[in-house]
């Protein structure tokens, strides 16, 4: 039988599946964390996809969802900041030098809009917009059915555009960034800044607490909280705002732990965005959806990435 | 002789001329003033495209340039803000009860946009931006050799992201746009505004100067003029970044007529640029270059676009 492998590597756990071309069920898959003790991260990927290699039959692809950024035609990965030792890193040819079939390769923000274009909560949308909120924040876009990639592959950080000049320092290492306002860690960042000028809260400055820690205060009342996932919102809506300006989609779909958090964000995302829309067409008939792939998202825009490239439909 | 009719309709000016599939070079083409007392901008319109319809010999197509937003699916101008009369004017349907001919209409800036890709300094470039800067800022984007329409038609509103939080007003009613720090008129408001606070410099407030004079005051050594346009500049290149990262182009080709103040403004520009890109890579290759069709670009735009639907190559 014919074989696709697809593979999604994150900072913190590596899956890998093979499917068949019938189904979206893999028959096989594996889970491993990404960084072991001593073991480089690309010797436990190559035990991980030898782990779903089909005993009998013929692989015909391997498609990869990778941290990035990366070249999807060269296969370079030129920075991926959680994974030790991928800075400038030719993962296409280092694979292919293992595994002689088709490589294929996409940054994996970029391929789980794919995935939700082609089988999650973007079925049918010609334009749209994804947008994940955890960690850090990651984009893809798709426009006139198309994976928007740019002429290196480096399109779609929907993170890294600046929406709040001199503001607060990104992972990236510029300023006021999307990201660098609202993601999971500057919402903590910001309440702990605040808690160390002197506001009080359920929140303590002496405990290691996460976003998730903050979202439960203010569930519970918390006016800190409360503020630092409202700051949030309110720049997120200010970008959407731009991102809309800019591509006119007919959906934006929200993935990440972050967009889990509800009213919380999406309130004051909703009112900063209503207030900064230009013309009120550009919100009739958009639609706002969560992530429907959840955790096999990468591996399933790698699969979708794969078929193209196959020309499987 | 088989001939396409391509019109560009700006708030000055509406060109119309007359094409033969074989050329880029009109058989015939007029000019008119948009507006004339007590005459509707419609009528004026119909008069123009009369003037160039061939005496003898078929016309394919209309083909329209206008001022935006619009929907190009549907025809209809959502608000031409220097236009009397066309807020939510149907002028795809108008102009078809004059002209039995199919009619195609696209906003200007991404007519231009196609113009420059398909016959300009574009040409070979598969992604690309296009930004005109004069009394506003207006953008094209061209995404895998596609022009980026978005879903109603409405994408490429590049002057209408905001690079300023609660920044100066905007024409289009919003704060801390890029059209409101980097336009022609933003950069004189910025210089009357510090004026009025007292500042000193060339330029009087009494006088009624334009984006023009502050540049000329700024080559005579006027340090409140290179301010302001150091401030233009300055924006101008935090956006472009985020432009970078969203689209990942392999060209940025300027139009308009503040573009055409040099190093005035694209010294600040680049400078930012430079500070604000996340990784260098985006910078690679990447060319900067202005526009080339000048005048034409709506008619040409316009002549790329009816190419493009009555698929003539």
């Amino acid at each position: 039988m014919v074989t696709v492998i697809t593979v999604d590597i994150g900072g913190t756990s590596m899956r890998a599946a093979a499917y068949s071309p019938e189904s979206l069920q893999p028959l096989i898959r594996n889970k491993i964390p990404t960084t072991s003790a001593g073991e480089p991260v690309f010797e436990r990927l190559i035990g991980l996809i030898q782990s779903v290699w089909p005993k009998d039959g013929e692989v015909r692809a391997i498609s990869t969802a990778s941290a990035g950024p990366l070249d999807p035609n060269t296969g370079f990965v030129f920075d991926a900041p959680n994974i030790p030792g991928w800075k400038n890193f030719p993962l296409g040819d280092k694979l292919k030098e293992v595994f002689p079939v088709p490589i294929f390769l996409g940054n994996d923000a970029n391929l789980a809009a794919l995935g939700e274009w082609k089988y999650g909560a973007g079925v049918g949308h010609q334009n749209l917009i994804y947008l994940t909120i955890s960690t850090g924040i990651g984009g893809g876009i798709i426009c006139n059915d198309l994976l928007l990639e740019g002429s290196q592959g480096l399109a779609a950080e929907l993170g890294h555009i600046t929406v709040l000049p001199d503001g607060p320092l990104c992972s990236c290492g510029k300023q006021g960034h999307l990201e660098a306002i609202s993601s999971g860690p500057a919402i903590v960042n910001y309440v702990r800044q605040m808690l160390i000028s002197g506001e009080t809260s359920k929140l303590d400055l002496k405990e290691d607490f996460n976003a998730y820690d903050v979202s439960r205060a203010a569930k519970e009342g918390d006016q800190l909280a409360i503020r630092g996932y409202a700051r949030a919102g309110k720049f997120l809506g200010q970008a959407l705002a731009s991102f809309i300006h800019i591509l006119n989609p007919s959906i934006i779909i929200f993935g990440g732990g972050v967009s889990q958090s509800g009213a919380l964000l999406f309130d004051p995302m909703f009112e900063k965005l209503n207030a900064d829309i230009m013309h009120s067409s550009y919100l009739e008939g958009l639609k706002f959806a969560p992530a429907m792939l959840g955790d096999d998202a990468g591996l399933l825009g790698a699969l979708a990435l794969a078929h193209r490239k196959l020309q499987i439909t």
